[in-house]
């Protein structure tokens, strides 16, 4: 995987593909799915994103205040949903399905290599996590795999139903 | 317009389509274009969202804690670009761009007549503003232009660079 510079990182975001969140705690690694997720800032790269405390993901999260954020490309999208539809707390999803835990650079919630980005986080604030189960975080490191080249992502509509990515739209703009 | 039942939203922003916001503030309407929000709560939808406070609508939100997100098919793209490269401090989008303001039910700030969905929105917590212009919005009255049967969404990806909603893709699954 080659390094993303940091000021990047929002273009992989905003379009707001389904990603999936890993962390490690107490010597155990877990992944969630997620869509709930929005850029807060350009650079350094803040991300905001809602974990339900009904997840078993939260309370590592929010003990060792560590993610990454892996961002699937749609030949990914059975294993998203199979990683959806369980929990942490009953199986190692790790062994369940076909991702490969890699050693991050930051955090010790671990990449994943099938995914053709992986961003290492760390939890900046937790003021809105009682209320809301709103996370804020800081990208640290990001990567991308240079042999996934033009991957398409997918958005959830909700019970399964995806969006693939489809054409390109270029549009003279002076917005970044 | 019909109205769309509240549970529904999440369906129309998870999927992380670019959007317009209105305000409407000391007899003036406005509209900006947006692409960091995420979905907060299912029931009542919950939508947190940035706002720069460089951003002309940043004193119209917090002054009146009133919105309106409305959501643009493909065939608006162009203008929702001219609409981002603008500022209201200099002119009356609502004159410069063919969108055409029409009144809400629950809040003053307008719906948007070419939009497919408009989420008339009340902002419901402050918290993070100061730090990081997120709002948390709660969306009070939704609706859906029937005659918009199978709109085709926008994904921004930084400079003007789009990815529009290509093939759908349906995996069964337990998840909402």
């Amino acid at each position: 995987m080659h390094d993303l510079p940091l000021e990047n990182v929002y273009q992989l975001l905003e379009p707001g593909p389904v990603v999936l969140l890993t962390t490690a705690h107490e010597g155990r690694r877990n992944v969630m799915t997620m869509s709930w997720h929005m850029m807060v800032e350009f650079t350094p790269p803040l991300v905001a994103c809602v974990v339900s405390s009904a997840d078993h993901s939260f309370t590592a999260l929010r003990a060792t205040g560590e993610c990454v954020i892996a961002i699937p490309a749609v030949e990914m999208a059975q294993q998203v949903v199979g990683i959806g539809n369980c929990s942490g707390r009953d199986i190692d999803k790790f062994a369940a399905f076909p991702v490969t835990p890699r050693d991050g650079r930051a955090v010790a919630a671990p990449l994943i290599e099938e995914c053709f980005a992986n961003l290492e986080c760390r939890v900046v604030d937790t003021q809105l996590v009682q209320k809301f189960n709103l996370f804020v975080l800081e990208v640290v490191q990001a990567w991308t795999d240079p042999q996934q080249a033009a991957p398409k992502t997918i958005h959830h509509h909700g019970y399964g139903n995806f969006i693939v990515d489809g054409a390109a739209l270029s549009i003279e703009s002076k917005m970044p």
